[in-house]
């Protein structure tokens, strides 16, 4: 048998379990609700049920696992196996979640960001396949990211490297979530799309998009762009021009060949993705003109993977 | 004898060469103008007369030394070691430089960024000292910087990180040498201070320098601040706040300890840099609020300590 490890994707809505071959490939799946209102002592009771029901749907036993990675929404420590904290699952502070695991499944655990594992899984098996140096930006309700140096996850000091979403790219600009101003995440997340969707209508442009419906959301307005829509389509645009100044600014640190964009706009395709690298183009540096801006390959199952085989790098397989 | 390296930096102005022990220290040093207009060859031969003058110094010859290590102004090829161009050196184009000075000085020889250099001698023995994942700035004319990741120079895909001067603060704002607008570089490099005084002075503000001279250097709107010269201390305030935005922005990305600064500004001391670690303090992310703001503090010799420190590790030495 192929060497086994188990990823866990523990997002604020959703819980997925998957044990997956050393090859990346997934064998089982299973998920279910996180219920994360219902606090950590029942989501942790989840975690453990939801990595039982997969083993058991691969017809194999906590044994025959060589470790578990666990992607977590929020900042950890690494070292320790610690949840600092998690935005979206109320009650969990410093909870010593890889050891819970440890004891209760009987299989090595190893926590990990959540962005830093889907960016693994795509430089593992994904649209990053292959490079040395590649850049991650998630794009959903806010803006994160990974960093992979030298063909590896870089963390940073206390593993908070790759928070893209509070680069800057406008100084004294629009308020972000964060409380600063100007951070990308203010122009570029699903939020912001909308935002400035209403920004437009309000200023008087007229979409029919303005006329279905109050509570328009992010994918809303991608489609619309997609059908023609010329509010929307201004919208998309200028989205991946936001994102294309922060990735260039990137770029000009880091020089890596690959940046992979995921998150449920890359839908957008061709319009999306052009905008953003028209801007990196134009940018006059070298690293900005030469970088490839690819769509992410591995969806959700992107995250499920890169926990999977971070959990094999910690434990040098 | 200890082992003993050579480090050369190669300035648009001045040549500096010098004998290093393994331990960074300077046993002798030699330093001519660069007459970068006299071309290529002239320029090598300086280089070589640098070298045999500076281990003449030091009571050795070439056979006593390891490895030498050459800090560039402009892109070079790190495996071939060729000069790709020098903005401040007319008719440096593809320039095999390594190879001629090994041949011709007999020295295994090997050419990196200088503000590579810069930030790797910073890095292995001043303001960086200790430290993982270090981020180097350096002020000048120009604005660049090096990358320091897991205790290595971090040069990219093909050698071009560090860029720092081109990243954007500013989506659409000033416009930079390079052609794009908003770069970091259009707000806090030394022309850019200059600018900025006589934006204030001629909408209306009132500073003793600007009666003083025509010919306002970015050191004297800078000494001026010292003085207490209100227009030059907001300018000093200012640039070092475009300059936090940049840093913060780039700590967001990488988390590293310590961001050390270099250049002429630095002697503007406290003021300079309580503006830069002011920013960055208010950033909200916890890698720009936990970062080590630093002034550099080898001065002149980063790059040569650098260099010769990189020609070590470039030998496995």
């Amino acid at each position: 048998m192929d060497d086994l490890y188990v990823g866990v994707d523990l997002g604020g809505t959703n819980l997925r379990c998957a044990v997956v071959r050393r090859n990346h490939e997934i064998v089982q799946r299973f998920e279910c609700p996180t219920k994360a209102v219902e606090g950590p002592n029942h989501v942790i009771d989840r975690i453990i049920d939801g990595i039982n029901r997969a083993l058991e749907k691969s017809g194999c036993g906590a044994a025959d696992i060589k470790a578990a990675g666990i992607g977590i929404p929020g900042p950890i420590n690494q070292e320790e196996g610690l949840v600092y904290s998690a935005p979206n699952l109320p009650g969990w502070n410093n909870v010593p979640l890889a050891g819970i695991i440890q004891n209760r499944v009987g299989i090595a655990a190893f926590v990990e960001n959540d962005a830093n594992c889907a960016g693994w899984g795509e430089y593992a098996v994904g649209a990053g396949r292959g490079c040395r140096h590649m850049l991650m930006v998630t794009l959903g309700t806010g803006i994160g990211g990974a960093v992979i140096i030298d063909g590896k996850l870089h963390i940073g000091r206390d593993g908070t490297a790759g928070e893209l979403g509070h680069v800057c790219i406008e100084h004294g600009g629009r308020l972000c979530g964060c409380g600063a101003r100007g951070c990308v995440e203010a122009y570029a997340s699903a939020p912001s799309v909308v935002r400035r969707f209403w920004d437009l209508v309000n200023a008087g442009w007229e979409s029919p998009l303005a006329k279905s419906s109050a509570a328009v959301t992010c994918q809303d307005v991608f489609s619309a762009a997609g059908a023609g829509d010329a509010v929307a389509l201004y919208v998309v645009k200028k989205t991946g021009e936001y994102l294309g100044v922060m990735i260039a600014s990137m770029a000009e640190l880091l020089n890596p060949e690959i940046c992979v964009i995921a998150g449920g706009m890359i839908l957008a395709g061709e319009t999306f993705f052009s905008a953003i690298r028209e801007t990196c183009l134009n940018w006059n540096g070298h690293p900005s003109r030469t970088l490839s801006i690819l769509p992410a390959e591995l969806g959700a199952n992107a995250g499920l993977v890169g926990a999977a085989d971070h959990a094999r790098v910690r434990t040098g397989g």
